[in-house]
């Protein structure tokens, strides 16, 4: 690594990255001390940062190409819980030895997901250490419209932007204990390293819903976090949840607990007054219905006549570890 | 850490942080899936991510207390750098396990430099796996006074604004090689793990300096940049360096080596046009002159001669390892 010197790495593989997609709010970018931010009058800009360790969230000695895309995404998708446009990121890269053609996929992937984000490098830090990969993400939105956690409302109605469960179902496939067979694998196995954050889906929300979050920790676990902001109660309806067919061929029985608290599955989850939802279904964004906000405190389940399924532990705690956000 | 759960970590024990002189600009801190930040019309965000790793960048089982101050004040040194004005950070902490006394004394670490900086914490991450520490800072400037590393033009001063070598010194005392001893040994440990980011000097340095940087890789080094990116020859008369009582007293004959080389140093670097030295010294900010920008290109290290005694080798790479910044 001492022989690519200072500068020269991330230079050398992020410079597709930098160029990719760059947004008029960039007023200057990699290559002095800092970046520099324009916003227009009248906006905030978001902020997230984001960690993924080997051994915690992914396994050691994963694929870059497939890695790079998850940090970004993982990251990214929290400007998507607040309604943030999309608009640059810092990548700051701890990693043991400087391999070219580690750093080339490395940067292509963080590439791909880049521009389907539409997001530019905007500066960065490489330093030798144990892989350690730190993003942090800024979005830019109108003032008083960021999706925050706390505006739940009872009568309001539960909502999340897209399956969940299949990150989870895709662990057996990511630690190598079961080998991808099919379709529905290869799915798993996209949502697990390449998931999409659901940005058009936050913008879309800004006036609409109540409160927002992404979904990483299991969906009850993200509820619950509503529930708290709020100081309301979530009611989930088990039959309402989407349980796509990859997930019930790859999980079994174990699909509903999958989708209800598997956790890495970076969709939105929201809450909407009933007179919302055809405003919302106009913009033409997915989304399902899979509960309600009643008064009250925490989460719960409810199975299809309203009675009260909820599983004795609901928390998650991340592949094999344990990490916070704050 | 798994006990702790989700959030409690960080809101635990950087809550003091969190609270450290609240800045105007911060417009929603931590708790949601992103911060917000406000900008005045007409001013722009500064952007800087910076990573400490144990073994690279400080020993490993460093006092958590002064780990903590290092690690802000070397990612809030790039803020000065730039002229910006203070405004907020991330911390996305990696660390093996949750010890709440090695927490406590890093917030503490922490609130202390944040006051000294006046930078507030937003929000952050915290992570299971091997200690690393990255900070990324948020800074503001009015739109076109921010100090880039291009703009050295022939005829101007260069000038530091602080003695450089002393962190350097301090290596041998950091590495438990000697002992320290004394108020000089002291003085240099305290250069070593709470430098202070010139924050106050950036500011003044708008509209006056023509290129700015903080000087972290060493003074060579680093004037080797603004070179490259000024297109201009940089010249350092030896015998202005300013070499501290503490600094001789611990290095020796090796003491001008270290000033011009150690690196870590954390004071601005800057060129000048002479007409604007009498307007910086009004500023009250302290600064030595000590060299010149020519046309050409590199960095000269000349004697009080004028004769060239430029070192072989002018480049370091942080203790121990190597790292690169964008």
């Amino acid at each position: 690594m001492a022989a690519l010197g200072e500068f020269a790495l991330i230079r050398q593989y992020f410079a597709a990255a930098a160029c990719a997609a760059p947004r008029p709010g960039v007023a200057l970018g990699i290559g002095d001390d800092c970046a520099l931010l324009h916003l227009p009058p009248g906006e905030r800009l978001a902020v997230s940062t984001d960690t993924q360790v080997a051994g915690v969230h992914f396994p050691h000695d994963p694929d870059p190409f497939l890695l790079a895309q998850r940090s970004l995404a993982a990251a990214a998708s929290d400007l998507a819980a607040m309604g943030a446009a999309p608009l640059g990121f810092t990548l700051a890269l701890t990693l043991p030895a400087a391999e070219p053609a580690w750093l080339e996929a490395f940067a292509r992937g963080l590439d791909v997901m880049a521009r389907a984000c539409r997001l530019s490098l905007i500066g960065g830090d490489t330093t030798r250490g144990p892989l350690n990969i730190n993003v942090t993400v800024f979005g830019s939105l109108p003032a008083g419209q960021a999706l925050l956690r706390s505006g739940a409302r009872p009568g309001d109605l539960l909502c999340i932007g897209g399956p969940t469960g299949e990150a989870a179902a895709a662990l057996p496939l990511v630690l190598g204990a079961r080998a991808a067979v099919g379709a529905g694998d290869a799915q798993l196995l996209a949502r697990y390293w390449t998931p999409q954050p659901q940005l058009a889906l936050g913008q879309a929300l800004r006036g609409l819903a109540s409160a927002a979050l992404d979904v990483s920790d299991g969906l009850l676990a993200d509820c619950g976090h509503i529930a708290a902001a709020s100081g309301v109660r979530l009611v989930v309806e088990a039959p309402r949840l989407p349980l796509s067919a990859a997930l019930r061929a790859a999980a079994g029985d174990q699909a509903l607990t999958l989708a209800l608290s598997g956790g890495d599955d970076y969709v939105l989850a929201f809450t909407l007054a009933p007179h919302a939802v055809s405003a919302l279904q106009v913009a033409g964004v997915p989304f399902h219905i899979v509960g309600r906000v009643e008064t009250g405190s925490g989460v719960a389940l409810h199975d299809g006549a309203g009675r009260d399924i909820t599983p004795a532990s609901s928390g998650y705690q991340h592949f094999g570890g344990a990490d916070g956000q704050a």
